[in-house]
């Protein structure tokens, strides 16, 4: 079953608030780097406190010191951290070793990876859960993650994909189609004026009630 | 003149009482990116507050959404701002935009990237200030990057060239003869018996008054 993750990225209050709007139609809520600049892990302590039974991704983006960085987020209340496709293999490792210490998993985000068939074969032999199909926010309005995630699960029906990108309403059908494991959304809901409305649409276009 | 820049990855209180010991013999404090995921901009606020007129590197490691997140590093007080090479060029536009906003500068993290020299440029034409050659933390034992700041060296004379990955008393000569802009120095001073001694006596090295 594809999971709707919320990803996080205003203020922690905005957030907060956002959530109890839509908690019933998402599986993860993602804590975005932004929040994590701005708050470090309280942002985690504070939706853990008031959410007790949400699982939480904290989007560390690691890129080195795998096992460090990886036990502050799981011992912030995470369920799942996020680590950069290139960072070195040590790296990785690193962070799926915290993981496993802390029951938590591990989300391989594979931005800007020159060839992510390869590297998800290389992270699943070294333990980790789901590899994230990424386009920057940066350039939103040039590319999709739509075709990617659509070629990556031809080559690997089985992997856990995750896709993230600015996903919405227009696209989340095409996404749904390539059944990946995870589809994260965050403007689409948190800017939306009507946040309740569109996570509401979106988990039913996911489930296939709609 | 070269600057030495101490990397603060430890916790908030320990980087102070650190910093209040070795205040007089460095440059830079570089808040790093485990105590930025801990405490959040807070600990650069705190340290901002403590040391008025100490310039402070942010570790943020931006990979996405460059201008928003560096103008969060600027408005907490960070002198510098951390990006990723191998981010799009719309981050790293977006990081330089911020920077020139907040009066601040941009040093370019050339960790993973395959083709260093290639980058370097790209990014002086985007406006960046400072290009470091990192070794990652998680393969010290393994990799140097002296000589890869040296080759580099040869390849652009004029570069602002900052070097990070286990630097210490040992190889700090070998670093020093290639003129980088920015040393970087961590766990050799921060976890040394005298920090303010190591500290004074890398600073001599690089000072050339040893």
């Amino acid at each position: 079953m594809t999971k709707l993750q919320l990803a996080l990225d205003g203020t922690l209050a905005d957030s907060l608030r956002i959530l109890e709007q839509i908690r019933r139609y998402i599986d993860i809520a993602e804590i975005g780097t932004p929040l994590i600049l701005r708050e470090g892990v309280r942002a985690l302590h504070v939706v853990r406190e008031r959410f007790p039974d949400l699982p939480l991704l904290a989007d560390f983006k690691i890129m080195d010191a795998g096992k460090e960085e990886a036990a502050i987020a799981f011992e912030a209340g995470a369920s799942i951290v996020t680590v950069m496709g290139f960072a070195q293999d040590a790296t990785l490792s690193g962070v799926v070793t915290a993981a496993a210490h802390y029951g938590g998993e591990v989300m391989v985000d594979l931005m800007q990876y020159p060839d992510p068939a390869k590297r998800i074969h290389e992270c699943m032999a070294m333990g980790c859960d789901y590899y994230c199909v990424h386009t920057a926010h940066d350039v939103r309005r040039r590319d999709s993650p739509v075709e990617m995630l659509r070629s990556l699960r031809f080559a690997m029906p089985d992997a856990a994909l995750a896709v993230a990108g600015g996903i919405n309403l227009n696209s989340i059908d095409a996404v749904v189609s390539v059944h990946p494991a995870v589809i994260v959304v965050g403007s689409a809901i948190t800017r939306a004026d009507d946040p309740a409305a569109i996570a509401r649409t979106l988990s039913d276009r996911i489930k296939g009630d709609a």
